[in-house]
């Protein structure tokens, strides 16, 4: 491992929290909130001293780097970040223990939205903006950030390429793939863009501006966090459907919008994922319908209820209009599933990601051909082109290592003493970076309940569930570590 | 498809399960009970009449016979032969619904243990005896006891292989494979003699002889049917611990069984799978122990039922000396957990198996080592031989398969409106062929509650987790019914 490498990287990821941690600042001071305005000061002093410390002590020649330092970077950098941005949480007094602060935070930056907090509404404003704004920059993602926009590119394709795949969400970077930092400006031009058409939808329903940024950054991020404490219930109709699009429209593939940039409109319509990601919505939306027969005044109501719990789950955002741990059994199943599946690769969304749900799906599919006719060898193809079979070693070993993920966690936190249902919902929400549960841990709930070491074991769930599992797998592997 | 040869193959399944039934209609006959009697005989009537109509009308040659014909015959020959063995249930009224009747049977013949009765002691002991001797057919298997003991073996080693790898549970058939016949004889002659060493220690221990035979059915088999409302909480320490040992050695593959015989005793204790199982066995044990401190009055207490449990559980017996379902959290999601693995391959018991987990971490070791020096390509051992990749992706495609249909089968039976963990606990315990679930069908609990639908799912759950998924899979795909 070169470490001081390691040390450079994670001062310039240190760096652009401490920029974005620079508007929140002003919105606590602009509305006089002392305690925050002291709690964001000092953070930015730690930024500064351990950024200063680190460029001071990792002032190596730039050399080769491998999968294994991109993997360790992304894993370790979202970490560090992690526990610095936490503190203005912690030092505000506005979230008293620093466990429920990290927690916090590392459930905004995984785009997870699970809180430890009852309420929200009397956070103070600079508070409510960084932690919705944690989701917006981790949707996206902060090491592509630095990739688009951070001077200087001399590590060459393979740094850029590892740190792509270490982070974005996914069986592959997609057809976007040759320019690497080029496609990187390109994700977060859109990203931008469709966050700021949001922003712009939500305040022409009269949401005042502050409150409408930091929605469109849930949205964006597919996070979840809200200003409300009953979330998106209490905005008018308007409000919510404009969110239930973008909610969806942030679970589609990036790619589809630059293909449609390039006006590929068909090539996107043809897509095998978006096609099943939309499918399954659609389907979802349908059964629940069915489900909820006079569980609301109006079909139109139920309509709305359920499209925007939906898009919600599925884009593994985690707002809600309603507490659908009311619902029946069948409804609260179909959301479960739908936590599992998740959106699609390339998206801000969690989840096993419609991509490889398709591909296990073909998998299964060829190796029923197999048995039956065993001689016969079959390639698996995606939108017509031949899937190497490395992808799909890795969507077997994706699930094979989230099953193993969720069991050992689901007992871990068991140890608490909650229901079945709470701890797999749990462990459901927090690795497939939704944000509420079931039960206890169910839309009009919280995580506070949990102990502290149930919370380390949530932690990484969302951290392993937002970079893919691998990049924080190898931080436990013995060979990570070892001298070459 | 051969439908001639398919129909031949029924003929004889179902003759083995008619000559099955004449002992458990003789005990009616002994303890004078009509209805029994009654049913028992039209039973035997309608497998006369099934049997000589498919030998009337399926008088073709032999054929070659390939995997899908073998699949394909396993699954029907057990679905017929369940369809006529749970008569004597309906036409007796023991138990009054059809479908109920048809549960129970596969229930029994899968060795799940999974019951629709809310109590047992006042079934007739003609019923009884053939419900848990379903269970000790069912769990070397049918088919094998064909193999053994049929007369003519003009089939041919592939018509044998592709049956013995249909029933016999775990990722291969092991190291018996040379002399298929042979093999399916020695495996019966091991189960003949443990069952028998069995039933002489629980008739010692001054068990009934009848109740012993039915218990140390229900053990070998890995059933968990017993004769007593509350399973086997009401017989001694000693009966209960006999029991506990027997139920983890029929959960270890019989093959180490073979090795013995043929005083290979190093290269068992070297087996990978069974350190694997006693190592899991061992460490749950200590943990829930643990973690039931001041539940019992006594260790010994403790210990005595942890064991049990523990034991019944992993080895997919379902048999229960308390209530589980009282225990706290951790202690559930550990049951859970042990559910899911099972116990191991190539012998009666469900669940994933402790060599294909064992795999799925190998797999996953082997993908991490991939990422981090992606050019090096790497086997996996086990037990020091190279596995061949082939296995591999069945393993992979075996988890793929197990996650969707449990995941579907979810949904499904939760619009009964059960709470998930019911629900959950429900498809993992027929899945798996355990037996009780957790909360609604908790040991204390039964399955008569779902509806037929559900019921249904359940049926289809349980034959595939004893049939390895592939054999019920391919029922349900196109390609298998049309013409070649």
């Amino acid at each position: 491992m070169n470490y001081k490498m390691m040390g450079r990287f994670v001062a310039q990821i240190l760096t652009i929290g401490a920029v974005f941690m620079v508007p929140a600042l002003g919105i606590s001071l602009y509305y006089g909130e002392r305690q925050a305005t002291f709690a964001f000061l000092v953070t930015l002093g730690i930024f500064a001293v351990v950024i200063g410390l680190l460029r001071l002590t990792c002032r190596s020649a730039p050399s080769a780097f491998y999968a294994r330092e991109g993997l360790v970077c992304a894993g370790v950098s979202w970490i560090v970040l992690s526990l610095i941005s936490c503190l203005p949480f912690y030092i505000s007094r506005e979230i008293p223990r620093f466990i429920d602060a990290f927690f916090e935070i590392v459930s905004g930056f995984t785009t997870t939205g699970a809180s430890i907090l009852p309420e929200v509404e009397s956070l103070s404003w600079g508070i409510l903006y960084w932690r919705s704004f944690s989701h917006w920059l981790g949707g996206m993602g902060v090491l592509v950030f630095l990739l688009a926009f951070a001077p200087g590119g001399s590590k060459g394709q393979g740094f850029t390429m590892h740190l792509l795949r270490a982070e974005s969400p996914g069986p592959n970077v997609g057809k976007l793939v040759p320019k690497m930092r080029k496609t990187a400006g390109i994700l977060y031009v859109l990203y931008i863009t469709l966050t700021a058409v949001d922003i712009l939808l939500l305040v022409l329903g009269k949401m005042p501006l502050l409150e409408a940024v930091c929605t469109a950054f849930g949205t964006a991020g597919t996070g979840g966090f809200g200003v409300k404490n009953d979330s998106l219930a209490g905005y008018s109709p308007y409000i919510q459907n404009v969110t239930t699009v973008f909610m969806i429209l942030f679970g589609i593939n990036f790619s589809c919008y630059y293909l449609i940039l390039m006006r590929q409109v068909r090539a996107v319509f043809r897509d095998e994922e978006l096609r099943l990601y939309l499918g399954v919505l659609l389907g979802s939306i349908l059964l629940i319908t069915l489900n909820l027969r006079g569980f609301y005044s109006t079909l139109g109501e139920t309509l709305r209820h359920v499209a925007f719990q939906v898009a919600s789950i599925m884009s593994t955002t985690g707002f809600a209009t309603t507490d659908f741990g009311q619902w029946p059994a069948f409804s609260q199943s179909i959301l479960l599933l739908l936590m599992v599946i998740g959106a699609c690769a390339g998206s801000t969304a969690g989840g096993l990601k419609c991509a490889r749900v398709m591909l296990l799906f073909k998998i299964l599919r060829r190796n029923i051909h197999q048995v039956l006719n065993h001689r016969r060898v079959q390639v698996i193809r995606t939108n017509g082109q031949v899937t190497d079979e490395k992808i799909l070693d890795g969507a077997n070993a994706y699930l094979a290592a989230y099953v193993i993920i969720l069991f050992f966690s689901f007992v871990v936190i068991s140890l608490d003493g909650f229901s079945v249902g709470t701890n797999f919902s749990a462990v459901l929400a927090c690795f497939n970076n939704i944000g509420p549960g079931l039960e206890a841990v169910g839309p009009a709930c919280n995580y506070a309940g949990y102990s502290v070491l149930s919370k380390l074991v949530l932690i990484v769930d969302m951290l392993a569930g937002r970079l893919e599992i691998f990049p924080i797998l190898v931080l436990f592997s013995h060979s990570t570590w070892k001298r070459q």
